[in-house]
Order: structure tokens, then sequence, then C-alpha cells
């Protein structure tokens, strides 16, 4: 009962990430380089590898059926990057971003209430915005 | 044995925002707007905002001392609606964005070495990409 | 007999452009916020509203013909944002914007002859990249 | 005194270069690609190369002094990719950049008065916004 892999896998935290991410950029002595716009600037790079996958691509469906394997890795590595420099750059700015989060998602569900479906997708409104 | 909120905020998982977000779109009905590349757009509309926030400070140091509380929060919103994105983007595609995370954190292990500190700010080179 | 309205709007240089964004900042004694990342921070957040404009609507065909007006308008200044900080930060980095595109569309043009048409959509290569 | 290089590169419209990429696409056989939502995610790839560049660089100087010759041309080759594919975005779009990009110069004006030179850099307001 001490918790496979996969166990495990399912069961990511935000603080685990940020640990590592903290260790890894200690290590390395990187501190220095990770300033809170600089990682800004990292994460808006990775946002641009991230859209790269998808540019010439016109739509696609859920769980990218057509998709090689490869594909898929390639593009889990771009959104792991983007989730890490998220998770750096909360932390560097001493911002709690799992707690942020859940707090984030309760404003959600008292500004869209579930009885109200009608969704105006002509005006942008970004539903979390 | 209960676990306070407290408790509960420091292991925020990927894995209950993942179902937080499912549950949600569920609910209100989204499923049929969340396509990998309206997600996508969407993410990239909250890097704005998140970016809109640093945009005229120039460099700000870390734990952001000067800042206002209601600053802090609207930056927490920001930075979370991010992420919130980021999770319903992988769910939608079918990634595992904590095994995905994990795996990428392995990968930069090897690609930096922690014993290799000379790092090269002058050539743009992402630490995770 | 030098030109109308109509006339000079199908030649807006960047120059021009260029020197109106300079004057308009001087004007407003806003020089001191102009430094090259604060415009790149600032540049991000108008792709950010750009990019929310598209956000819930699936692919759309060429022209937008089903969009109202009031959206082709926004649309349009949205697109000049993303256009004058581009132009205001090329110039606070001492770049001639006019001069690099050119240069760059003769690089593209040896990059992708025009004999070799075919485009392999898959490995998500940039045309300008 | 029919105007030499360097005087064209000085009063580079924004038509000719539509024309420049209208032919690029067409002589390729791109068209096909070259959708709205395509052109708009390789417009955001293209600002997080942009973004790269200055990423781990803290708060840089303006006319960059200490960058060297093949840093900056290289910040022109990301600074016109970002043009070139905004630029090829409004036309497929209908958008007429030019005449955009005027009016919105002018509606700023009227929004920020050249009078009123107090400009609040806490609240994160875009000049343009």
């Amino acid at each position: 009962m001490t918790g496979g892999v996969e166990e495990r896998d399912q069961s990511v935290s935000l603080d685990l990430l940020k640990q590592q991410m903290a260790n890894f950029a200690k290590e390395r002595d990187w501190d220095q380089f990770h300033s809170p716009r600089n990682l800004l600037l990292a994460l808006v790079g990775e946002v641009g590898e991230l859209s790269e996958i998808f540019q010439w691509k016109g739509e696609v469906p859920k769980g990218l059926p057509d998709w090689k394997e490869e594909e898929k890795v390639h593009l889990g590595e771009e959104l792991s990057d983007v989730l890490l420099y998220l998770v750096r750059l909360s932390d560097i700015c001493g911002i709690d971003l799992g707690k942020a989060a859940l707090r984030k998602v309760e404003l959600n569900a008292i500004k869209y209430p579930a009885s109200k479906k009608n969704f105006n997708t002509s005006n942008g409104t970004a539903h979390t915005g």
C-alpha cells in the first residue's frame, strides 16, 4: 500500500512541482535568473511553442485521434513547460497557486451559475475571466 | 483526521483541478465550446491578462514587496486562469499533465546537469525548452 | 491634387506610424514607461485581447462573412494595438522594422523556394520561422 | 533621383508587405493553410520567439547598447515575423490594417488627452487598450 508510480502520478500536486522547480534552480544556481518578469517572458515563450504545435492544423477534434504518438509526447512536453514556468512564477511572486486556483473556481461558479446554460459565444467572454 | 482547509490547499493536485473543470463545463453544457484550439486561444488570452499586470512596472523584485494586497489577489486570479485553461486543454487533448510534468523535470535534469552551473543568458535558451 | 485620405490610407507606412507613436509618447511624457520589456509585455497583452476575439468561435472562414460590422471594427482595433506596440518596440530597440521586414521576406523566399510547393503541415514548421 | 534602396526602405508601407505576403502564399500554394486562426496561432508562436530573446536578460535599456550585432539582427527577424503574420492575418480577415491603425491612434488621442500627463502605472492600463 505504498503507492506505485501510477498512483503517484494521479495525484501530482502543485506543491510537489513547486518544490522540484525550487530545488532544480537552487542546484544550478539559477535563482539569480528567476525574477518575475524573466519567468513571465519564459512562460510566453513556451506558450508560443505550444501554439506552434497547433498552428497549421485547422480545428482538431478532442482526444487528438489522428495524432502520432510522438506528436502527443511533444505536446505533453510543451504543456509541461508552460505549467512549470507558471508554478515557478507563482512561487517567486509569493502566490499560493493551488489555493488561488481553488478560489478562482469558486468565483467562477458564482459568476457563471450552473442553471444559466446559455453562453454567448459572440462576445468573446472568457469563462474564467 | 479530516484535514482542514489549510492542509487540503497545500496539496492541491492537478487531478483535482481537472475534475473540477470537467464538472464545471458539464454542468453548464460548455463541453461543446471546449475544443483544443478554442481552449488554447483562451489560454493565450489569459496569458495576455497576466502580462498586463506586469507591463508598466519595469523589473519587480521577488516576493513583490511593494504590491498592494489587492494587486496580489488579482495576480493570483490571472495565474489561476492560465492554470485552469492549461489543465482543461490537457484533459481535452488526452494528455496526463501531471505525469508529463514529472517526466519533463526529469528530462530537464538530464539536459541541464546540476554540476554545470554556467548558464549562458545571452543566447536566449529556455531552461525547460 | 496630392492625394486624398483614401489614397493616403492605401500607403500607410511603418515610418509614419513610428513617428506618430513617438510624438504620442512625447506629448504625454510616456517615454519613461516605454522600455523594451515594458513594451514587449504590453504587446503580449494586446495579442491576448486579439486571441479573445477568436477564442470561442471554432474555425472561421476567410473574410469573416458572418461577423457583425462592430465585431470587425473591434478586430481592427486589436490588430492595430498589436501593430502599434510592435512599431514602438522596434523603434525603442533601434530596429528599422520596415527594412527588417523586407529582408525577412527575401530570406523566406530563399528558405522556401516557390518551386517546392509541398508544405508539411504535420511538423508545425512556421513559414517565416 | 528615382529613390534608392535606402529611400525605399524609409517608406515601407503595410500595403507593400500585404502584397508581398499574398504573392508569397500564392506562389507556394499556401493559401489553403492561411485561415484566420491558423495565422493567429502562427503569430502567437512568433511572439513567443520574440519573448525568448528578452527572457533571461532582466531589464534592458533603450537602443540595446550592449547587444551584439547578431543579436540585433535576430531581434529584427523576430519582430518582422510578428509583423508579417499580423499583416497577413489582417488581409485574410478583410481588415485594412493601415487604415485601422491610423484610426486607432486618433481614438487613443481622444482617450488619453495630451494635457493629462499623469499616467497611473499601478493599474495596468494599456495606453492603446
